[in-house]
């Protein structure tokens, strides 16, 4: 089925939208209306566009957020001289861009994926599907640094889990101390891997 | 005002029901009705023993947990013949326990403060005071390992940090691993900190 250029807009509009409802207040306290009024949308254009209604256009809404936030990796790791500065760089940016929104812009989808992971296989395997894409595009960049994959894997792997689990500290305690220990142990945690190659 | 020990016998059911429904769907698709339900109490019951409604129950529910999941400190630590193998038995621990309830028992606490740390200050407030005194209890063992009370500090932020992270990540795929790969990276920060000390 083709799409109008308006209609196109008008199922962005909701797809980010919903995004950005859900990364600042989650999932299930998001309701279709409060899309619609955010999208600037008719209330029925949800359902024309995602007959599957909030469950379908969550699961976009977690897949786009993927592919957008995955682009912060080259956006990091390409201009930085080195790795372990990439590295470094990417928690601190990370933890100004959190003060910078009032501790609201963390990951787009670790709240729905902690939210929904025991309830809907639907949603819980978009995310599953964003943070193997995320690990990917990481352990590539340190495999072509050096590093065996195995190895590489695990250190984006430890690299997700302490920026992830730094945002939910910096988010509840409203500072962004934790992403600077979690970066300099994530940094550090890579040149011990660099170094051992 | 004194209260009878069926009242004690409801209301603890109720904050037990509710903060076992928070932990495994987050704190906005968890009704007020579930929450009675679950607790087999009658409906009027949370709002007489918690006149502020849901987010009063909310906020008792998350420092229950928090007293509740911090017993787990000197429960792992205490018998470990020395803390590096304390901090590595721990994410073991979390991970065989994620594995045997079906990747539904991660923390208490994470899922709500994600959902409500921009939308609830009283809520934020809970989840803030619970991971401070989680905060506290680690690094005060590490003290006691003979760190410096501030590298005590953000070794336990980065060690909270990623056990946060790796639940979040291993809800998602279903799989231990990420505990796993966590737990060998606090370790490692762990030994090396008492190395360098």
């Amino acid at each position: 089925m083709s799409r109008t250029t308006a209609e196109t807009g008008t199922r962005e509009r909701i797809v980010n939208a919903s995004a950005d409802l859900f990364r600042r207040q989650g999932y299930a306290a998001t309701g279709v209306k409060q899309i619609v009024a955010a999208a600037q949308a008719p209330f029925g254009s949800v359902y024309h566009f995602f007959p599957g209604g909030k469950e379908q256009l969550g699961a976009e809404a977690i897949r786009t957020s993927g592919r957008l936030y995955e682009q912060l990796i080259p956006a990091v790791f390409d201009p930085a001289p080195d790795i372990v500065t990439a590295v470094r760089t990417f928690f601190e940016l990370a933890g100004e861009h959190l003060e910078q929104t009032d501790y609201v812009d963390a990951c787009p989808i670790a709240t729905i994926a902690l939210e929904i992971s025991s309830t809907s296989e639907t949603l819980r395997g978009a995310c599953a599907e964003v943070f193997e894409r995320w690990i990917e595009a990481g352990a590539t960049r340190f495999e072509q640094a050096g590093l065996a994959r195995r190895t590489a894997r695990e250190l984006t792997v430890a690299m997700l889990s302490l920026l992830e689990g730094a945002f939910v500290l910096a988010r509840a305690s409203r500072s962004s101390a934790p992403l600077e220990t979690a970066g300099e142990v994530a940094a550090a945690r890579v040149k011990t891997a660099l170094e051992a190659s």
